[in-house]
């Protein structure tokens, strides 16, 4: 299977079919194939030959789709850089994949030149902007206009498609290979349980495209003939107008987005009622949101997707019609139709259902590796199988209940304690809007738990009414031994709590220590 | 992909649902899989090795489901034979395909005893029958009951899944083959269109289960967590009793096949409407049928899916809402999501929309290569696409017009007649039950246009009759030069007309000659 076949295909079967639209910018199959083409051409006039990294950094836009299709209609592998990074983790994934052409846009521009003069790997900076292009860049329109067609080059199966570098909340930034065939079964296997898209439907790009959940979505809209309209910048207003004007059919939000557009819905008096599936991730919906989310989508079904880059990117489904129980709403799902899920021990055995371990994969959609970092791929697919560092429980029906992130467990006195368990105790407390709870070294306990609280509002808490609270609902080591008040989290794009910030700032911020 | 998969995930996640029903026997998801594993253990005891072939003779039953997957599952290679053929075209594709094992029923007990004493190389034989177990085969329930349980070897991807001998209605048999992959793609390419099969619905294997078409569905049927229904011998009252009795929500069946049904269910005053999804091949659906169709089966959707052995088998699919235009509705639908398809002329160029040419095809699909068969399966498969041996046209919609299959195809005079087009014109007589033109030698013409008609009862038609109402409206080189009648047709198990039979009867039969 390859990527680019369904825009061979739109071609064939319906050529002036709108495929994106970016404000006033509507392009048809046709075109977008022909500018694909070009852009192929260009990038291989350019010097690119076959696996050399083509890295982007931009917001969305129907341009972003373009290099999506152009890099492998030219043999390349796309490389989409988070638009969250700071100069030196962009220069850092550069580096490690050794692109040698750079597509950004204008909220970048200024990253791309500097990358350019720091690193002379560089060859090639191409600008997105449509404005004035700057000296040291080549213009994205110009290019095009100047090109010759190229063909494609055919790349599907095994080939690798790109290469997807995980943030998120641990460790240091690994590339994620992903094959076409990964890619592509990840996305059959959600399109096979008929909960994803609308066939022919009108996409809005409101998650940013480097996120494989986007990705994702933009694949099953090219194979499901939808139209792509993009987001350039997350906002719930934005998200709401668009919804409305364009009639949205199809969007992907994780919860903490959900929020916003429906905030900003209500407060607008805007019609969501266009939707017809929201797709959400990341972490489970709460009740209250879900039930404000089915007041306002009002004719959209909801389904959760659990994953990970690794997994390209989807795990488990949980199904619009699981969110009628309360308790399966808290679970991830059960595994996607392609992908073989297990909860095993630390010898990879299979542990019975509702026994806390590690979550396990196996399937066509397993990364083909990381790159350049044999030793760690060896290690994250033992045995046959991608071990996601992430730890849950499987019930006597599949469903699968993520307990934490592998990495984010404390062991404080010799004992686990996940994190999940005590955050949902503490989010009870009514002055706490937001908290994280993480695992600080300590010279007694080895690591402590520790939490931190974003409170509500002109309200405050103190660690004594916190450590009330986890008495009377958790066993005593697992309560906080200590507590950092912030004004606000640091989240991921994808709406996660960065934990790891939250480590390296609780060094240096204020903490009452109870023990 | 591995065909396996979808049984692992139903235990996993649905251990007690109904998997298999077969008259009075009702098997579980659990209960399946114990004994596939069972039945994989037996298959190893009895030596089968890694690639080793296993022929299976049999009418559709809860037990052909369950070769089809211990096979694999005992790292082997499926062999489905057709049930139509003769002893000696059975023994062909035994020795050809070089099986080990054969799997009977009491439909063939006689055809298996008779291959095992004519071929040494059939070192078991099972008895799938259910009653006393001949001497010289093994009992399947008893082999199964002695078992030692057996992990799934775990065949996937490019491994061979099954040979797929191509009868049909043109040339030598030969054996496809086909990957877990081939397979997967194929039936995932439909599933992405949301009008295969209802999730968790309940399918009668009408069409025999050798047939890729019914292989297709019980494939998608796993995934989408279906139950099997068996109709061991196809008629039309039986269907349609089991549609009602049971529930049935997806069939596929050929037009033949569905005109039966219809009929024996109006004759019968029985409720077709719990059918939600109708899939038909073969040829197109005429209006007259598909008038009938919709008024009985009042709640289901159509889709007509073209394609062949090769391509697993899905090349082309005309959707439910294609089927209100009476133009598309004649054609074959258009390409498959994950599949490519091109009109080439001789050279493979492709040719412009309207004009005649071959169906090619690319994609995951694409069959493996013929069974033994380098040369032809590079002939096949050369530039990279498979040469279907079909002719037909694309309209500018992408819709595919199977014109002809290429090899049955009139060359007289130098002039090409495709036959379906005579035979349109030819069924438009009022006498004319079915029809067939067919190319015969020809001292003077090469090959002369012979008609082969199976008149209305107590009717009867002349060729004089046919040459009149050709010359309205073909070419004269393309009116029938000779006639045979015949009281009725010979079928393919699929209901296709076998003019290569045709053309072996027309040397003895008695004809018209009009030149």
């Amino acid at each position: 299977m390859k990527i680019t076949q369904s825009l061979h295909r739109s071609v064939q079967i319906d050529p002036n079919r709108l495929m994106t639209v970016d404000g006033d910018r509507r392009i048809t199959a046709k075109e977008s194939f022909e500018r694909v083409s070009k852009l192929a051409g260009a990038l291989i006039a350019y010097g690119l030959s076959v696996d050399d990294r083509v890295a982007i950094l931009a917001q969305n836009s129907d341009r972003y789709h373009e290099v999506l299709l152009a890099v492998p209609w030219a043999a390349g592998v796309v490389v989409p850089l988070n638009s969250r990074w700071s100069p030196d983790e962009v220069a850092f994934a550069l580096e490690d994949s050794g692109a040698t052409v750079l597509f950004v846009d204008q909220a970048f521009v200024d990253v791309g030149l500097g990358m350019k003069r720091r690193l002379p790997q560089i060859r090639t900076l191409i600008y997105m902007g449509g404005d004035r292009c700057p000296s040291g860049a080549e213009d994205y329109e110009a290019l095009i206009s100047a090109a010759e067609v190229a063909g494609d080059a055919g790349r599907g199966g095994d080939d690798l498609y790109g290469i997807f570098f995980t943030g998120g909340t641990t460790g240091f930034p690994k590339g994620v290979m992903l094959s076409h065939d990964n890619l592509m079964v990840s996305t059959l296997s959600i399109i096979s349980t008929g909960h994803f898209l609308t066939p022919r439907g009108r996409i809005l790009h409101a998650a940013p495209m480097f996120h494989l959940a986007d990705i994702g979505q933009w694949i099953g809209g090219n194979l499901l003939e939808s139209t792509h309209y993009f987001m350039d910048a997350f906002s719930g207003a934005g998200v709401a107008r668009s919804i409305s004007e364009n009639n949205v059919t199809d969007v992907l939000l994780v919860p903490t987005m959900m929020q916003m557009v429906l905030e900003a819905a209500a407060a607008n008096s805007i019609d969501l009622s266009p939707v017809s599936h929201v797709v959400y991730g990341a972490s489970p919906i709460t009740d209250t949101l879900l039930q404000s989310a089915r007041a306002q989508f009002s004719e959209a079904e909801f389904t959760q997707a659990y994953g990970m880059s690794e997994l390209a990117p989807v795990a488990t489904i949980l199904l619009p019609e699981d969110h009628s129980d309360s308790e399966l709403r808290r679970s991830g799902g059960r595994a996607a139709p392609l992908t073989e899920i297990r909860i095993v021990d630390g010898e990879d055995n299979e542990l019975p259902r509702r026994t806390i371990g590690e979550i396990v994969a196996r399937g066509g959609n397993v990364m083909l590796g990381y790159w350049n970092r044999p030793e760690e791929t060896a290690q994250a697919l033992r045995n046959g199988w991608m071990h996601t560092g992430d730890s849950g429980f499987m019930d006597e029906s599949g469903y699968v209940f993520i307990v934490d992130r592998m990495k984010d467990m404390i062991i404080t006195g010799g004992e686990n304690v996940y994190s999940v368990e005590v955050e949902n105790v503490i989010a009870s407390h009514p002055s706490v809007a937001m908290c994280a709870v993480i695992g600080l070294p300590d010279p007694v306990w080895g690591e402590r738990v520790h939490v931190v609280v974003q409170p509500r509002p002109g309200t405050t808490v103190s660690l004594e009414e916190l450590v009330a609270i986890c008495r009377e609902k958790i066993s005593g080591y697992k309560s906080p031994r200590s507590l950092s008040l912030v004004d606000s989290m640091p989240l991921s794009p994808a709406g996660k709590i960065l934990k790891r910030e939250l480590r390296a700032q609780a060094g240096t911020s204020s903490m009452a220590n109870a023990t």
